[in-house]
């Protein structure tokens, strides 16, 4: 399968873990040319009978493609993988998660050695990938040139977002709703606790969790429509006055049914903040000023 | 309008806050005869032009039908209001927020005053009240007969879902909602403090923000099925070890954006514990256990 007879471009992907690998798998099934490095190389085998040419160094890989992609497990997988490699001329697209000032020194680190350079963020979990309809998408930033000139292939494995010039922006939004989950998997950890001495059984429990908070995430246009606006109380529903007496119940029954309340105490802690501040009547984007002063 | 021609039962209601108003107005516009009584004047006047029969005594109000709904600020208002209330051969219903020994105490309460009770926790807004097809619905729990014997009236201004005889069952399944529902929140607030400093507008990040949730959320059947299963490593795509990693981006990226990483903190250090305990293949689930010891 491995040829040149193929009328897409040829890529090269530096990273076969499961994301790497099912990015692999999705480019190859859409026809494309695909030459894989790994550090390990039993990921590499499988892809091979898949039509992947499989490189035996880093620096190997990287001169089979003009665009090279990576996605390894860190930052510093990556110096490590690219030492060797000759960059100049290559378009650099760099899917290893990181955060926003590692993606600027790298785009930094890029330009320095002759490459144009796109950091990428990727919103999908593997079996997302390459699976039309699934949601999984990429955030990206930095060249504004190399997502253009390789939007096609880039589209391939999941849907793309291109979120500007500075390449410390993908990251960032990546980051952002990677901590937004966190969050939620807190609350449903706590949740999951609660119920474990005397509800529903976990299976039937769980289809009004994740119904509840399905109904329950557009609260997050009303937050940001408050920040845009900078009226905290705008279309409020809820008051902050009205959620620190209801967060009273969720610590009591905490304690009712023994379970600790650490994962829910420091929101809680700053609402009470502001709402002794005087704000009772706004929701709770005010929380936001105090985590940033 | 307030009359007895109607076919429809009548009910008594007390409490008119935001909810309760909301009540209110969904049983009048489906033609149910409704006395309604509230501590403070000024909320019922409303409801008087809309049909509503307004009390001057909570007791009044009790002694005016069989059905008693009640939906005040707490535990507490519902002791005082119907401190003289004859309740004999009343129907209670409460949906007064609270905890589960609360619901417990109000039904042995409402038994030695000679009514039936079903407690019942709200999971829903205001808005969401009385418009099929918004997903609000209410999670009633205590007296089955109750519950069977005024079914139709309590479906009309939301869903109904019975969860036990057990009439801190509600409460307890509405707290753990909520909590969820606040540990979300609570990574809402870190998410658009993050991308205060550099990101997109919040009103260009919260469609992202909401549709990535709204992706993650089924992210609870896993852990149910493993909490059922006692197989914490059971469907695992992202393991334990891999999301420690990448706490320390989330945190990191929280240092270099000025932002405080209380909301975040105690639920990664949760999963270290776990992670350290020699469970790196698992995913989240642990965390339940370390909660409930």
């Amino acid at each position: 399968m491995d040829d040149d007879t193929s009328d897409k471009p040829r890529l090269t992907l530096l990273g076969l873990g499961a994301m790497g690998s099912a990015l692999a798998r999705a480019w190859l099934a859409a026809g494309h040319p695909l030459t894989v490095w790994n550090r390990g190389p039993g990921r590499a085998a499988p892809l091979a009978a898949e039509g992947a040419a499989v490189a035996r160094t880093a620096a190997g890989a990287v001169a089979a493609s003009g665009l090279v992609v990576v996605c390894l497990l860190d930052h510093a997988s990556v110096d490590e993988a690219l030492a060797g490699a000759d960059l100049r001329g290559k378009d650099l697209v760099d899917l290893t998660t990181g955060t926003p000032a590692q993606a600027r020194a790298r785009a930094a680190w890029a330009e320095d050695r002759g490459a144009r350079f796109l950091d990428g963020g990727v919103m999908a979990v593997p079996p997302m990938i390459g699976v039309p309809g699934s949601g999984g998408y990429v955030l990206y930033s930095g060249s504004r040139a190399v997502f253009d000139a390789h939007h096609d292939v880039l589209a391939v494995p999941a849907g793309t977002r291109y979120v500007g010039q500075d390449p410390g922006s993908a990251a960032l939004h990546d980051v952002a709703l990677l901590s937004a989950m966190t969050g939620m998997f807190a609350g449903v950890s706590h949740s999951f606790a609660l119920i474990r001495g005397g509800g529903l059984p976990p299976g039937e429990f769980a289809p009004l969790l994740v119904g509840w908070l399905t109904a329950m995430a557009p609260y997050a246009y009303r937050v940001a429509d408050q920040l845009e606006s900078g009226d905290y109380a705008k279309g409020v529903t809820s008051s902050l006055a009205m959620m620190v007496q209801g967060n009273a119940t969720l610590l009591r029954t905490a304690e009712e049914q023994g379970v600790s309340a650490e994962l829910l105490t420091p929101f809680t802690a700053l609402m009470e903040r502001r709402l002794a501040g005087g704000h009772g009547d706004e929701g709770t984007a005010g929380v936001i000023d105090l985590l940033t002063r």
